[in-house]
């Protein structure tokens, strides 16, 4: 007897038919007598009909607020596929965030989850019950609702999984596993068996979309086995996330195309290259909880430099708007941004032993007239920014200069 | 300066620009420095959407899942309203049921209020904050969350006010304030500057459906000084519900006609008349939560009796099969029911000092050939069960008969 956590997304829970479907698979698995949470997200579009009532009274939504309303999505997942299990003869509870309680901190639309209260769910699950948790969400000290942002129920579920240290956690999505780049631009992208949770880090966090980068951040941290799985598949093993010491000792060079055009870069020219630079740049866009992707700085000319970074395209007016605050503060000539770029990413734990394969990246692009906007590497991915229009083109190349069509 | 509490129903806030004109009222109180509690419904629809797509995978939802999930509809709602209220530069907070807390028994789908924390509204108030809450919901000793069951969001309004100890507790609805009878019905219906509680009571709780029955129950046990407005009109007194001692000297016979098409009646038949047969009939079906309201025992003959009473046409079926599970052991000769029945009464403090009221509505239904099934009295109303298809029928000639068309 093991104890699984199973996490469902949005499309997964998407109607009354398919939230029967996962209430079969749970109960396929209650039945070979497992202990089972199941974590799932509001169903498909929920979030974004919700989000965009709210746009309807506020532009700006209030955040606190916002997550209020939002936290309703999941919220009527858990007792549909609660009622659904039931359905089937099973006991079944569900709980809201702060029901199980997620401590989360007050950091609303982007919580982070500080602890878990796996009492409840413990005595529920040894009275034979199957648990069903809302994802994405939490509650703060004070009692607030809050969500942990977009993906968040993938966080939920590796954080539930470490909390109940679960024999494994199943994230079930609508691809079978984690492929060498996205099927839709990459026909011949490849389904990875296994990959490392370092590689994996890097995938999610650049744009693969398959998990969030938070969940593989706790997965790791707390040793969580991880795997991704179709939702939509009766069989399949789908991608298990490995630790690096127990991967293959074949590794190949390179384990897939990253991307993301959710970001946008935004440069602020021409400020003294002086100590302190960056931190009173980044500090006022940090205060904002604006989270920063890519940083570069550039080696100053003339006693200025230039100082480029990524963030979120939700958060490119706000940010833009805080460095023009404080533009003459930081006596810098200009704050400029562009938010139709796209940032294309190869991603191996192999490449730390090969030499070339920046530059491999580098000429694929230039063969092909893409221009690269920014540059930023490290141990086992390179990352460039391009204009948002040759993304697919990108990745296509990419994928087949590096050989990831072929079996692995 | 008074502290108010505000009740608005779901046609109220059955759209955006619904809940903005809320927001102004509200507004416009808080301006004449007023501090200002808002208990919201569910937009129109959404509860009966929620319920439907339960029923989607369970005939009859488990009642702990269907208020996860029908609680979801005020949760959304405070949201917006405070989103509106921060749009007008004022400063409000949204809280659910559990967040306030509005703490109650476990019965799911018709939890009753057993206690309230009005620490935090207080705080806020003090602060200057509108305090939004939804209505209809609470939160039971374990955490779980409850609902009041339908029209609820009237009763959180009037136990919130109960609670804060507030100067008025106003109960805007899609109608100008309490009439005669329904004026879809009867045209020439008349609102009624003031009603006492207990003709309130019985018009609540005979279906006149202005406000829900434990929400009067609540303000006269706690003395909450109760009104009842429009939420469409800007001006207005909409009516006053009065103590019985500070109403008017010259009291009308009759206040109004009430109806109900919402219930059922069932009717266990040759029962042994014996001591306890009453109980022996209601206990198992106030075991299963339901709620009965007129209850007639005829006079029995050769040691047997029939007992009638009236459910909610929603546990109908639910009530039947309890008695058919019993009726052996009952040594009862039949159970029947039928659930196209309407209740009719005539209300009025007034008829206590007046003798002819009874015989009054006997004659004007007889004379429109209205057969009488059941009748039930009090000291201020006489109720009577016929045919459904009589209802409109019976209000109009009755309104007429005791003179409510005349200015009040």
């Amino acid at each position: 007897m093991a104890l699984i956590v199973q996490k469902y997304g949005g499309t997964s829970v998407g109607s009354p038919e398919r939230i029967r479907n996962v209430a079969q698979r749970v109960a396929k698995f209650k039945a070979q007598g497992h202990q089972i949470v199941v974590v799932v997200s509001a169903m498909s579009g929920e979030t974004n009909r919700l989000i965009a009532l709210a746009k309807e009274i506020q532009a700006k939504p209030d955040p606190r607020e916002l997550d209020v309303m939002v936290s309703t999505g999941e919220q009527v997942t858990i007792a549909l596929l609660s009622m659904a299990l039931m359905e089937m003869g099973l006991k079944a509870k569900s709980y809201t965030g702060a029901q199980v309680r997620v401590l989360t901190d007050s950091a609303f639309t982007k919580a982070r989850i500080l602890a878990i209260d796996e009492e409840k769910m413990r005595a529920d699950l040894d009275a034979g019950f199957v648990v069903v948790v809302a994802g994405f969400q939490g509650v703060d000290g004070d009692g607030n609702i809050t969500t942990l942002g977009r993906g968040g129920s993938d966080t939920t579920g590796v954080a539930l999984a470490a909390a109940l240290k679960a024999d494994e956690c199943q994230i079930y999505t609508d691809v079978d596993g984690v492929y060498t780049t996205d099927p839709r631009i990459e026909p011949k992208a490849k389904r990875l068996k296994s990959i490392t949770f370092e590689e994996m880090l890097e995938m999610a966090s650049l744009g693969s979309k398959v998990l969030q980068i938070r969940s593989v951040e706790f997965a790791g941290k707390y040793k969580v086995k991880l795997r991704v799985l179709s939702s939509f598949e009766e069989e399949g093993e789908g991608t298990l996330i490995t630790f690096e010491e127990e991967s293959k000792m074949e590794q190949p060079i390179i384990s897939g195309i990253a991307f993301n055009r959710d970001e946008a870069k935004i440069t602020v020219r021409g400020v003294p290259d002086k100590p302190g630079i960056a931190y009173q740049i980044l500090g006022p866009v940090a205060d904002a909880n604006i989270e920063v992707d890519m940083i570069i700085q550039n080696v100053g000319v003339e006693g200025t430099t230039d100082f480029s970074f990524t963030v979120h395209k939700n958060d490119f007016e706000k940010a833009i708007g805080i460095l023009k605050g404080v533009q003459g503060h930081l006596e810098a000539k200009d704050v400029l941004g562009d938010d139709r770029i796209a940032k294309v990413s190869v991603v191996g734990v192999g490449m730390r032993s090969h030499v070339g394969v920046a530059s491999q990246m580098f000429r694929t692009l230039a063969e092909e007239g893409i221009n690269i906007q920014m540059i930023s590497t490290s141990e086992i991915k390179i990352s460039v920014v391009i204009d948002e229009k040759y993304l697919e083109l990108a990745v296509r190349v990419l994928h087949k200069a590096f050989h990831l069509e072929q079996e692995v």
